[in-house]
């Protein structure tokens, strides 16, 4: 049985509640199940699998490509409150490429199955013109990332990347190796190292076995500008 | 004033059509302009113009990305029947990048001006979701590229294969299938079909009833490299 507040986290976070009809109604709440994915935990993994609409509680998700080489490309990150749309990809017609989602950490979701899902997006134009607009969201989402990987310097980016960590955790202490760094950038360990070693010698970080410390982070953001 | 033919065929296409109301119907006849443009025109460049959802009739549009430094990423193409949607961009409050728009043959085209398509969009939900599912199909386009770009996996290796069939013969003009080139690659035909229309696309080849035909040697041997 779904607890109260999470049904009625699902009714605000699906703003298309209100126009669907009460039958529509108790049919999306009869098939919103809450799950849980500990770190780590491979979610959807390219045509293989199509669990469906997942509605972020706690944790996060991470969503990104997969070379045939085993080479990985972030695309996104997803937090609480935001939805993982592309683990449906299956029941949208006009998506004809695939993705990967991982747990980055223990994570707390509901989730409305694809066939259930597919069943609502059929019977009203509302819940599928919400959920396009929630692809639509990620497609800008992956132009970002592109632009990042395409276009700007390799200093600039890794800069931002530490950044970024540092502002979730709030912490200077960055515990992640160098070969994470460079999977989560889609880069070569070799490349994160030797950048890392410059920044290190520029005094913006220190680095120690299994981490990184940001010592100077104004140095470090005058890199992003 | 618009020809018959111009209205009959954004009938057709615009298939949210018989949902509009006659009021809605008339807006949009109204606003249908046909345009030209030679060869070379720039129509959408980044935030600064954003002229609304192009329909084209005949010739062809290039969509890319340019990075401050110009460089250029080709992203997709279009054809005959085929919308330009992100050339409205501007008007899909989701859509929080940019991207250039160039004409790559002299092209003939039907254009709804971005304030017209607006208003159509907030007076009708199957507009709206008309041109979701637009933007998606070219998310598809784009996550393809993106592929491509990153990974350098197929286009390299169907390149490869084109020149030892080519240095084995010493004929540019390859007589083999789609189907046949998918077999000895061990790869899939739509998958081959796809990477030489993309090469065809970029001038390297030629495409003929059962055959190809390399144009650019030197092109495609950089992509080997």
């Amino acid at each position: 049985m779904l607890a109260e507040n999470d049904l009625q986290l699902a009714k605000s976070s699906y703003t298309f509640w209100e126009k669907l009809s009460p039958e529509q109604q108790a049919y999306l709440a009869e098939n919103l199940y809450a799950i849980s994915y500990k770190k780590g935990d491979i979610i959807h993994n390219g045509e293989y699998s199509c669990i469906g609409v997942v509605l972020i509680k706690t944790g996060g998700l991470r969503v990104f490509m997969l070379s045939s080489e085993g080479k990985e490309i972030t695309l996104y990150r997803l937090g609480p409150q935001e939805f993982c749309v592309l683990s449906a990809s299956c029941i949208l017609d006009n998506i004809t490429f695939d993705v990967c989602v991982e747990a980055e950490e223990d994570t707390e979701a509901l989730l409305i199955p694809s066939a259930q899902y597919h069943h609502l997006l059929q019977q009203n134009i509302y819940a599928e013109n919400f959920t396009y607009a929630l692809v639509i969201d990620r497609f800008s989402n992956v132009m970002w990332a592109m632009e990042q990987l395409l276009f700007m310097r390799f200093d600039k980016r890794l800069a931002i990347f530490l950044l970024d960590e540092f502002s979730k955790t709030g912490n200077p202490r960055i515990s992640l190796t160098h070969e994470h760094i460079a999977k989560y950038m889609g880069s070569a360990r070799e490349v994160v190292s030797r950048m890392l070693k410059y920044f290190a010698g520029e005094g913006m970080i220190e680095m120690s076995r299994g981490g990184i410390t940001i010592i100077d982070k104004d140095k470090l953001r005058e890199l992003t500008i």
